[in-house]
Formats: structure tokens, sequence, C-alpha cells
């Protein structure tokens, strides 16, 4: 076994961990020679198993020990598998079927066991052929509303808040790895760095000495390491969501931890973009000369706002009438012109979470176009030049959202920016 | 044994469980039968006393599992000695000398040993005879900036922060009262909030229906909830600090947790503010009829600035000198350019700091005059319309303090504005 090769787990160990669980004997039916497993997905850091019976499917994750592209030179702890299955369950419980239902989970073999759904496939993939996906918006936009406000302060009691704070608090490792990934390894010269040489060579160079773009990513770090407004996904792209059959679902919630509401917001938000300016690469950068947008890029654009607005939309209702929680108590809300000044500060609430949403999307945009994890719609554009054409126009985009964040007064601003940045870059 | 007058804990418990600890019998010299053991203080919450023997004295609390003033009817986890010891551990290791040295827990009796410091009196009471304590703002501006700063994302790595916010973010039952009694309570119509009446009425019922006040009151208290910047004491005010011998020394941290920084400045503030308007009331009332400050009140409002100035400066250097933590990470800030962009990042985050301070120095000034915990300052007060002036007065201090906190620049402002309310009270 070399270090980047890392061996697949047994699955004879695997149909003895699912047979000694009735539950899931039941859900595949038969008898573990009836048995099929394929690996799937295209899973960087773990491994992930489809186990298909007679009678259903399951899916199966476990984590190794290490980062599973990198091997075993990159040790990471494998009890982000337990940390992946409560979150499961506190999503799953606020946004049912907005995630795979976790069935079972096996802490000391590091492996966990969910709903496999069937017939959908990884956004990424969809948006990378060029497809869409009508809805997606709307129903990511449903599950941030309802896991944000569901584990907020706002839908939730103060002491089971607390309880659920220290227990995501420990998944350090993880956090470790967005604190160094999202905020801090892009901005130096770190050996993982990787972007398209040497056409971003200046833009790379020009990110380290800018100032004004240091402090802006370190103040929204700083805000990461000091928020627990909720319970967020952690690592919210575009790789984490599956779309099909009319509906979405959100998975690998490895790097679940409570931050600040913007975080899984801005990171969605970014790997649309990262589609949008990524599609004119397609059908072999033919699109490059076109100033025109696609149906694809119209559609990714529209579904910024309408991820954005469906969050604000279904938090705002839940606000307005689920607010169980230990802050802005209903009770101090009684008088005359109460419900007024509530309603006035919700707004005020949700343009805060705005700013945050608009600078955690650029960060996410910067590590994603020059950091380690850059995602396949870049990787995949094979001409250089074109790559890094569409590469430095997300680049601008990103710069201005991170360091001007408050001058984005509603998504519309984002998505006009985005597409005037476009459009720039087309003669007449 | 009555609801309301719980029974001491039996000395030869007591006596018995120092006699276990080595390390105590050799501080106290001699054998059990030469200690003399003495309850202290004014504690409501706990009982305090000092044990004395051939070599020196400890300092022991015990912690019924009840709030003490209120009997077995109120019940409080004795859980929070525990608390209280591991923030003694903290926050002396940041700030030697600053907090009595913690020197024996034991868990299951819920008692906790420290060293007991001679001569030092209770700020609160040496305040309301009339009393200065030169450096006091040093000491404790001193103190807030090294604890605060080394319990930091600025001076901690952030893996040793996630766990210590998870330890202390179980001492659920001690933040809900701070929750309730801060945040909620005193706004609206609660059995136990206590004031002046019926001078006071018409000032209670207009908190309640005043909806600046309750979304004002209301983020802060959302700002509790959600952000973990350092290991806050929780509790400071006037008196969980001693005076004496030219130092300060800061106790009592039961309500001990991870929150905003400015929670514990403006704490403390708000009490100093108490003070000099309380102190009007001296010698049976007969400062009110002059327009110009006592001695004391001069150096109340000058105690104020310098405790600001204190922690500000002392965080400042901290930050320039001692940046260990993972938050502005000193490894992006190389670059030419960056120290001038970075000390204007200092100066910007100072600023919310106050903000936050200034917000809640105005909330606990109001459950201090209005709610269940009036401090003796004004509780002392016997004649009613004498400490009813000087209640209304801070009352409207606290209001603005509360609802216009951005306006506050600088704590110069803050103090010009006690002294310009004050004045204001007197013709001519």
């Amino acid at each position: 076994m070399t270090d980047t090769a890392p061996a697949v787990p047994e699955t004879t160990t695997l149909t003895a961990l699912l047979e000694e669980a009735p539950d899931l004997r039941r859900r595949l039916g038969g008898t573990s020679q009836d048995w099929t497993i394929d690996e799937v997905g295209d899973a960087n850091v773990n491994f992930v198993f489809r186990v298909g019976g007679p009678e259903g499917a399951v899916c199966v994750k476990q984590a190794p020990p290490y980062v599973r592209v990198a091997g075993r030179s990159w040790p990471l702890t494998p009890e982000r598998v337990v940390y992946e299955y409560r979150a499961l369950e506190e999503h799953g419980r606020a946004a049912p079927g907005a995630v795979p239902t976790p069935l079972h989970l096996e802490r000391d073999a590091h492996l966990l066991v969910m709903e496999f759904v069937e017939g959908q496939t990884v956004l990424r993939h969809h948006l990378s052929r060029g497809g869409v996906h009508p809805g997606l918006g709307e129903q990511v936009g449903g599950y941030l509303a309802r896991t944000l406000f569901a584990t907020s302060d706002l839908g939730m009691d103060a002491g089971r808040k607390r309880d659920l704070v220290a227990e995501f608090e420990t998944n350090t490792e993880m956090c470790r790895m967005t604190e160094e990934m999202v905020f801090t390894e892009v901005y130096h010269d770190f050996h993982r760095n990787r972007w398209t040489t040497p056409d971003l060579d200046a833009e790379v160079l020009a990110l380290r000495s800018d100032s004004e773009v240091l402090t802006a990513v370190s103040r929204l770090k700083y805000r990461y390491l000091t928020s627990r407004e909720a319970l967020l996904h952690g690592d919210l792209h575009t790789g984490s969501v599956m779309v099909g059959a009319g509906c979405s679902r959100v998975f690998d919630h490895e790097f679940a931890c409570f931050g600040p509401l913007g975080f899984d917001i801005g990171g969605f938000l970014a790997h649309l973009l990262i589609a949008y300016f990524a599609a004119d690469a397609r059908d072999g950068g033919r699109r490059r000369a076109v100033a025109g947008e696609s149906v694809q890029q119209m559609w990714l654009l529209e579904e910024v706002e309408r991820t954005w607005d469906a969050f604000r939309e279904g938090f705002l209702d839940r606000w307005r009438s689920a607010a169980h929680g230990s802050a802005f108590p209903a009770r101090l809300f009684t008088g005359p012109g109460a419900e007024v000044a509530l309603e006035a500060e919700r707004s005020a609430y949700l343009e805060r979470v705005l700013t945050d949403a608009v600078g955690f999307c650029g960060a996410e945009l910067i590590r994603r176009l020059v950091g380690f994890a850059r995602p396949v719609d870049l990787t995949g554009i094979g001409d250089r030049a074109t790559r890094a054409g569409c590469e430095i126009r997300a680049m601008r985009l990103a710069r201005s959202l991170l360091t001007e964040a408050d001058g984005y007064r509603s998504v519309a601003d984002v998505t006009a920016a985005a597409r005037h940045l476009r459009a720039g870059w087309y003669p007449g």
C-alpha cells in the first residue's frame, strides 16, 4: 500500500457489521450473500459505498484516519463521522427530507450508515455537464432556513443549545481544516496551494500583500472562531448536494460546528458563482467570445438570488411563528408598537447575515481558485488560458465581495456584480 | 431549618476535609485543633469561611444546591464551584496575583479552597463608606486586558480554546441566571423585580413598553448567547473585587463562561457609575443640593476612564507583542503596509468592544436599579426620595447607554454623559 493509495476497507468487514444491525438487515432484505457493495461518489476524504439488497439499499461511509486523496501523510481524525452522524440527526429533525436519514453509527469502526437516495446526482457534476435543476435555490435556501433557525437561539432554548455547542465544539480537527484552508493558507506561501500558473501568479502574489484582503479575511476568520449562532453544515458546496426527482439533499456534514449563519450561505453561493464563471469554458471555450449568458448561466444567477430569498423568507417565517428560543423572547414584545419594532429588528438582523454571507462567499471563492481544494468545475477545464480567464473573473468578484461586503445591500447586488464583471470582459 | 435560613455547613466536616489535603494542612500549620473557622463576606449565594491556623489562613467557599439568600425554593446547581475553580486557574495563569490562587477543589462536597488575602475589603463596601482606592482602574483594567486577551483567539490556539469553550459551555444554569436576570426579567412583569416604589413606577412601566429598549437589550442578549470571544468572569461588579494594600483582587468567578469581551468591562463600569450616582445620598442626602461633585465622585469617573484605558492599552500591547492565537495570524501580516493595516484593524476592533461595553453597561445598570439583585449602594440609602433621585438619574444614563451605544465613541463620552446628567439635576 503506497502513501497515496490507501486500501479500501474489506467488504467482508462491512457486511459483518451490517448483518449485526437488525434494522439494516431488514432494510436490505435477504442475507449478506444477496448484497452487492459498490464504491460510489468521488469522495476525496472518505470511503463511500452503496450496499444494495433485495429490499433496498443503504449508503455506508467509512472514515480512515487520514485524508483519502492525500494518504497517510495527512492524518485526520476518523471521529469526524460521529459529528457527521449527529449533524444529520439535528439537521434531519429541523428539515425532514433535506438530508439523508442517518440509520446507524459504528463508532469504533468510524463508519456511518445512512439512507441511499436513488436517482440523484451530485450537483457539481450536473452543473459541469451544463445541467440545471429547477427549484435548487428554494430547496437549499429552505434547508438553510430550517436548519439554521432551529439550531439558533431564536429557535432553541439556551440550555439545550449550550449542550449542543459543547458537543460540536470538540470537532476541533475539522474546524482547524476550515480555519487553515479557508482563511489562512491561501494568503501566504504554503506548499499545498495550487493555481493556474503562470496566468494567476500575479493575482496570487497580489493577494498576499493586499492589506485590505488580509484584514477582511482575518476578520471573517475571527467571526468563524468566535460566533456560535447555529449548527452549520460547515462545508456546503455543490459537491455536498445531490439533486434529482425534483428535490435536493444535502450531505457530507463532517465539518459540522456552531458558527455564523452566513458561513453556510456564502459558501454555497460561492460555488454557484464558480459554476457561472466556469460555464464560459464549456464546449471547448467557444462561449468565451460571447458576451451573452447561456441559459444555464442565467439560471445560476437566478438560483443565487433564490437561495438567499428562500433562506431569508423561511428564516423570517419561522421567527414570526416559531420563535421558541431564548433570544428576543416573545414575552418582552407584547406592548403597542412592539411587533413593528421587532419586525424592523428582524430585517436588520438579516441584513447583518447578508453582509456576513457576502464576505464568506468571497473567502470561499478565493480558496477554491488558488488553494488546495480546487473544484472540478475549474480543474476540468483543459485549456489553460480559458481556465485562467474564468478564474481571474471569479477572483475579481471575490476580492470585491470579501473587502466590500458592507456595500452589497441585497443579493441582487451580488448577481449584478458577477454579471457586470463577466460582461465587461467582452468587447462591445 | 426554614426555607430562607439554610444551615451553615458543619465545621467538623470542613476541618475533616482540610485535614486530608497535605498542602492545606501545611499552609495552615498545626492540627485541626489549632484552627479557627469564621464565616466571612456577605455572600448571597454561597457560604464563605476563613480558616486560620498557626501558619496561615485559607478561604473556603461551599456551594449549597440553592441560592443562599432565597433558600431551597430557588435551587441552583452546586457544580458552580467547579467552574469557579477552573476560571480561577485560567485567569490566575493569565493575570498572576489578580485573582486569589485556587488551592483545592472538593467536587463531591462542592467546596473550593483558595488563598485568603489579608487586609483587603470588598470594593463595594469601601465605596459605600465614601472610600477611594488609587490605582483601581489600572488594576481592574489590567486584569481584564490580561484575562480576556489570553483566553481569546488572539492569545490562544483555536484547538485549545475550543476545548475550553466546551468545558465552560456546560455552566448552563449560571448562564441562564444571567440570561434571565440581566436581559429578560427586568423588562416584563416578574415577581422578583424590586424597585423604589412608587417613585420609579413610571420608569419601570416605561421600560416595558419602550421598543427601543426592548430591541437593544434583546440584541445584547443575543450577543451574550452567541459570542464566544473570551473566558469571562461573568459577574464582575464592585462586590467581586477586593481592594487594599495597593492592589485589587477579583473573585467570585462562578458565572464564568465564554462570551463577548464587552460584557465584563461594561458590567464593572456600571457599578462604578452606580457608586457615582449613589454618592449624592451620602451623609443623609446633604449632597443632593450641591451641583459640584465630591472628591470620591470625581475619582469614580476618573476610574471609569482608567479602567477602559488600562484595558485598551493592555489588550493592544498584548496583541502587538504576544499574538500567539489563531486569529489575525502573524504569518499573513508580513508585507509592506501590513503592520499599518493591522494597527488600524486593532483600533477598529477595540471600537467595537467599546460599543459592546457601553451597551452591556446600560443593561447592567438597569437590572441593578429595578431587578432582583439591587446593590447595597442603593438599598442602603434610607431616605426613599433621596434614593429614588439617585436611581432615576442613573436610569436616564442607562437608557442612553443601552439604546445609543453606537454614539459613545470614547469612554470620555460615557463619563461626560454621567456628569452632564447629574449636573442637569441641579439648579443654576
